[in-house]
């Protein structure tokens, strides 16, 4: 019988192939003194050096299939090589005791990639998996055995492993490897980007039932819903097919997109942007054809720490946002922390309901200090790019015009101290709070822009906790009266000739799709995988028909009667 | 120097003379074995006896003084002293054992008070303090003491006690008695709702500090503030004198108003309600001249206790409250559990954000049963008055049809079974929860009436807990986003002829009742003691003018504006 393995669609897509299963033995080698210890130190010496020509080969194999910015991981690993506090350290080690350089290696690796996961710097602590993986290289080349088997695939397959190392999935030959399924891993697991980044169908995590696997078993992988089929049936393999071939079909229609603007039917042009929640996100941003990030949170840069970022540590990953974006708008939303997202190391007060508590710009408001080294980052870096800030939780005038001052007093003192910063950032604040909702027509004299946060606005304005499953059917997002605080927003910012873009899970739901086109919403922020399948939603979507519609769908008196009426009115478009 | 006290001002006023301090000693009898335990038998009785032709004086004077309602108290004692579980134990045990009377009554009492003071129901524990009063005077007359010095009260004063029982307050010579103080008590307390009744202003809950106050200490009672200030300066007696006599007279004013129709300037007629919590504040309600209840919480019914109530016990007190207020509208709110308000026995999940959780309506539809048998309740008690029911954190259109199916299924049920139904109940829901507000117009044809709930409507509005501090400075009830929400609920339900009422803290707020009247709001209830003082800034009021400033004040951007407008205006209104 089909065994199915569940795990996370970390990439998607549809792959029938036969397992190959990539053997990682995990070598431990034992201590050994040697007689002639400068012997040694050549015979790892050596190792190093056909490393780097083979690492060499590999980065230019990944620049030309992936990317400039992808082959950099290649760099960090030839790099790793010079290191004095690595290589140098293991020769010394070596010469110093007289020992094995496979044991040497072992050792001085162990303890530096201990360092290094215990870091509170993200980006070092990733260092980690670097030097795990040159290690392993090394070692390899020492004991005469190839590091990975991964090259000598020579048939259709889908890769089977405990996990998969960035230079692994660089040198995945796509003509055979169809897709992956690893046991651990995650959504943000380095094998996942890559394998979104090489569009090669992946589930990670799928568990120990991975284990399992044996090379020349038939699988089903279906990175679409997260399910591995084991040995699968004639009757599933035949339906898979049929799948996986509407499935390509659509992928196919969708990637021609990707370069085109967002335009209506009737030729009404809007922005498709993208949420990202760190840097990792970036390159599904551009390889899906956002027109710009429509909202960055910051909170990753302060979260899993034991002290906050430094003004430095945020520039430096503002300006690369900016700068990967080559000048298209990037929308980025100053600390929304609090509420659900704790941070350890401030002690924040315990709040009988978060949601409704000190959170995002009130917090901010309240610990200037914190919120004025985040201004003062990101008006460093508005120099590198289209910079717009975003206010979140912002109820009142007074909230709005306070988090201004402050910024326009970093303004004023980092032009004194010489420092550039852009004159044309625009200010906006997002709107999730129903109070500044309804008065946005005030609020829009003082933001340049508005981001609907459907997510927090829909909980607020029905009073019901979004992670609450029992109060969940609240979660209305086409209930009339979220429909109408949405008009009036928009309506509001034209008025003042504003731009008004929305930044929840809302702006990529098919069902409001239509209607929030047809409002006249101007820019629609959402994940990166859902930006194609918007665009050609839109595209087959008359502005001018839906505009026509707003009152009608407005008068309704519940999300059932407005879904039903969208479904009734797309089938007909497509009819 | 002058010694200030701080407690709770339990009934409003200012009273200045000097302290009289009320000694209760405590009374431990010892056991004395009687010779001849039939004279003993004798003895108790004749103090019985003696008792219960006190307490049928004191009830005349009571009924004179506070009308029959107050006077039912003393019904209570007499019928204590025909109680088998009580006289009659007292008397067997006598006999039994050949004790003293001292000793066995103050045995039985003590242990009646502890059965009484375990009970569930609220109306049984308030029994127990009822024993207590009836056993000191029984105990008084045995020992031919005076059971309290409080009658012999012969010039004006300030009474000073640990606490005071109903029949120690009911014995007041008002002539002389112009306040108390007490040690121990809070708003609720007996000696508060007394004092309230009687109009005497109070202060209870002041703490150990009163027992300092020796008898003939010059005191001033600050009642409004709840504030003691002993043995004060020439300077503080002259600064509340005059204060006192402002007070008196603005009071005066107010009570000239009691039974006036609540007018504007310009004759237009509006309700003055009053919020109860419970029976007891029914009193208060009358005498304050409440032209109906615009809110009965229902939640004290169900708390504090250690099961459900049942339908017959909700059934009376609805009868009780209907019959009291004697056809005038009462507005009784389903429950509305969950949130802060827990119910230990019920066993609700723990909520990360309980105000924006499995609360009132929301949980009622979810309980089925536990709603039912309240509906059932309140329509039994229907036939009584004019009852109308009210659903509380009603969100959207499907609640309020689920909840409408529930009462007409339990009232089609209750007129098989023969039982008398009113035909006229209206059903109305808080409009609360801002979707509710902003689809008011549809949940008008649904509804025959709406009563805004401020306190919870600003909350969600402004994504802001009212309890947590931090973020109390959202709480603007005339914050223009609020504002224009009340509008729209009341244009929404005016355009089906439907009524709007308020009862939230907002419709005793001074600042906002020229607004609310101005925007057609048709009924305010607020706590009993601010109805006069309502009524009467109503009646300077025109609602023609103030209806004629509603645009303007909508289109300001902040409630400090919107504030200032209000002042400057009723200002110009005065002068």
């Amino acid at each position: 019988m089909t065994k199915r393995l569940t795990g996370i669609a970390a990439s998607p897509g549809i792959a029938l192939a036969k397992a190959f299963r990539l053997n990682k033995e995990q070598y431990e080698p034992v201590a050994v003194e040697v007689a002639d210890k400068d012997q040694e130190v050549l015979r790892f010496s050596k190792a190093v050096e056909e490393t780097k020509q083979e690492l060499e080969e590999i980065k230019d194999l990944t620049e030309q299939r992936m990317g400039a910015a992808k082959a950099e991981i290649f760099e960090a690993h030839l790099m790793l090589l010079e290191d004095p506090d690595y290589i140098d350290a293991i020769i010394d080690s070596i010469k110093d005791e007289s020992m094995n350089a496979e044991f040497k290696l072992h050792e001085v690796a162990s303890s530096f990639i201990e360092v290094l996961s215990s870091m509170d710097n993200e980006l070092l602590r990733e260092r980690a998996a670097d030097v795990r993986d040159v290690t392993g290289r090394i070692m390899s080349k020492l004991r005469g055995v190839s590091y990975a088997a991964i090259t000598a695939i020579n048939e259709p397959c889908i890769l089977i492993a405990d996990d998969l190392t960035p230079s692994d999935t660089a040198q995945l030959n796509l003509d055979y490897v169809l897709g992956f399924v690893t046991e651990v891993g995650s959504r943000t697991s380095h094998s996942a980007i890559m394998a979104r980044s090489l569009e090669v169908p992946a589930v990670v995590g799928a568990g120990e039932g991975v284990k399992d696997i044996a090379t020349g078993t038939m699988l089903i992988l279906d990175a679409v819903e997260g399910v591995v089929l084991v040995a699968p049936s004639d009757q599933e393999v035949e339906a898979y097919q049929t799948r996986k071939q509407s499935y390509d079909e659509r992928r196919a229609e969708l990637r021609k997109l990707i370069h085109e603007p967002t335009l209506s039917a009737d030729d009404h042009r809007v922005e498709l942007a993208a949420n990202i929640g760190s840097v990792e996100d970036l390159q599904k941003v551009l390889a899906n054809g956002a027109e710009g990030i429509g909202l960055f949170r910051t909170e990753f840069l302060y979260m899993g720490r034991s002290a906050l970022p430094s003004e430095e540590e945020q520039f430096q990953i503002y300006k690369h946002v900016l700068e990967r974006m080559d000048n298209k708008p990037v929308v980025i939303r100053t600390l929304d922390i609090g509420g659900d997202k704790e941070l350890p190391y401030m002690k924040l007060p315990v709040e009988s309901n978060p949601f409704l508590g000190l959170r995002a710009v009130r917090l901010c408001l309240s610990q200037e200090d914190l919120f004025r080294t985040q201004l003062r980052a990101l008006l460093r870096a508005s120099s590198y790019g289209q910079l717009k800030i975003m206010f979140p939780m912002i109820a009142v005038m007074d909230e709005l015009l306070a988090a201004k001052q402050l910024l326009q007093e970093e303004k004023e003192k980092l032009i004194q101290e010489g420092i550039s910063v852009s004159a044309n950032i625009e200010v906006g604040i997002m709107i999730e709070v129903p109070a500044a909702a309804i008065a946005a027509d005030s609020l829009a004299k003082e933001a340049d822009f508005f981001s609907i946060g459907t997510n927090d606005l829909i909980q607020y304005t029905m009073a019901a906790d979004r992670m609450n499953e029992t109060v969940s059917y609240l979660y209305q997002p086409c209930h009339p009266s979220i429909l109408r605080l949405i008009q009036m927003v928009i309506q509001a910012a034209s008025k003042e000739g504003k731009w008004v873009g929305m930044c929840g899970e809302m702006a990529g739901d098919e069902h409001a799709i239509p209607i929030l086109l047809g409002m006249g919403l101007h820019e629609f922020s959402m994940s990166a995988s859902s930006i194609l399948p918007a665009r050609a939603l839109i595209k087959k979507t008359s502005q001018q028909e839906w505009a026509g519609y707003t009152q009608q769908i407005l008068a309704m008196s519940s999300q059932a009667q407005i879904k039903q009426f969208v479904e009734q009115k797309t089938r007909s478009d497509l009819a």
